[in-house]
């Protein structure tokens, strides 16, 4: 891996809790200090937070949009890559994470999980705010791979299981 | 809907036990017996054993295959679509189908529920066969729908519900 | 290639000419007859127009919609492919076909036949109706390939090359 | 358009002749210096050329790669799409450009030229260095739009009519 340009994608829904938004903002800025570039779906609620945490950090944000109109990327967006590809366009979002971050989600949110495993990415689920993240944080969507979505249970653990992924496993190496 | 040209999706692993396989087939002949024509994933497994129920029962069978090249397909698929997206043709797959047959299923096909779900499409899951088909059976992926994965206990079940809903709901209207 | 399901893409443009529509009904028939599905992209003009001909011929019909909707697919349809993928749909339309039969044609087309080009598909192109095809009939679209697109000056030279190319070339080999 | 994230589209070979990459270099670095995010099919020639001008500059680089493994981009894209869409990525990486800039090219640039029409995007081609750029340089592709590909006869001018463009008739307004 390039370590100039490692990219995680951040998944949840659109429409979440105060709560929740709060933690993805959190998150965005956590992986804009690793120097890491933050890749969503570029729409609202979890999408946007994560983006608005990473720019107001100094970071670098991607939106995978599902239509062909760059301007419905929400504002904290630097790059939009507006797919016109509709849901098919979670694939895509999927392919340009080096790592999946999770928070909450639905259906939408569920489908990008398995592409994600599907395609060996680490998922690393954040628990603490229900959806498809709580539900699988810690489990094997299939048995074609022998670990699990990487269960975090608040944002110091996330943090710390990230940095020790990019340093141990991937970068240095 | 126009009646000629109904089509339903039918999803699952691509490798399978030959009970699921056997079911699949019986769910293929059925389908063409209705007149409906099978849409696949194009590959082997359940796939396979669905376009070859259907094809013997002489009805029509596409395959809408991840690949590029057309030769990868199943030999009972009488139509083939390469569509060269990978994983993305999940998406592709789902649109093809006015509704879906889901047995068994591990990740890949949980995406494509996931897809169904939110395209709202009327999903029906054969539970026998463990899978995703069995866990969400008469369950919902998220709250944005208010109705549930229709669960079909066994053969007969599925065949029932799905004539009821092509001619009750959809066709004589 | 598997004889039973050849697959010819016959492309151009959604709004075009009477004498166009009429010769992309008697391709739609050669076509049929020949036993090779027709596929297009499932809209108006040059592609109901050869959806048309095929159908009434007997033949099997399958339309890949850039759309989300299948209602959208014109009526001749038998198939329909409801990509959601926009225009980027070109792309899997032009996989679909072992061979590529052109007839007049703008931007739309255009991209279709530069697609066909890059895969190596044999492209057919009926010049008497001016557009892309006749610009390019007899000629290569760049030097990565050694041939040309092949020009045929009526329907009569149009069948006579198919029939060559199914039969000495593909199928019997 | 927002400001701070109008986006190019540079498209041309992957295999190209040095006065080309030469141009297309200082092309990217004219894009940089305007603020202008630089995208490309992420590959090597025109595409790494552009990239590489861009990212010199102190610009943005975005690569929109046709295959499903980021590591396949050239080094100069900051930020990597592997789209996994095979050549259907032309259309996604039309979409992100506000404009688009063309420097010689055969049938996989002329497919991006055809997409850009149909989207309505500006299109500037450099003459100089042959390929599609120089054959539609001040022409339709099709009569569906009033306007033509904008003819550059050098870098001069390309930077002149650019800037022209985001001043007078779009940031501004």
């Amino acid at each position: 891996m390039n370590a100039s340009r490692v990219q995680a994608t951040v998944i949840g829904d659109s429409d979440a809790e105060p709560e929740a938004l709060t933690a993805a903002e959190a998150v965005g800025a956590i992986l804009a200090r690793l120097g890491v570039t933050v890749v969503t779906g570029g729409r609202g609620g979890i999408m946007e937070a994560a983006s608005k945490g990473a720019a107001e950090a100094g970071g670098l944000t991607v939106g995978v949009l599902p239509f062909e109109d760059s301007s419905k990327a929400n504002s904290w967006c630097k790059v939009v890559i507006p797919t016109g590809l509709g849901h098919a366009r979670n694939y895509v979002n999927i392919l340009c994470g080096d790592f999946i971050i999770v928070i909450g989600g639905g259906a939408g949110t569920l489908s990008e999980m398995c592409f994600a495993w599907i395609q060996n990415k680490p998922i690393f689920a954040l628990k603490a705010f229900g959806g498809y993240a709580q539900e699988f944080a810690g489990k094997q969507l299939d048995s074609l791979r022998p670990d699990v979505v990487i269960s975090c249970e608040n944002l110091r653990e996330l943090e710390k299981k990230i940095g020790d992924w990019l340093h141990l496993d991937n970068i240095l190496n």
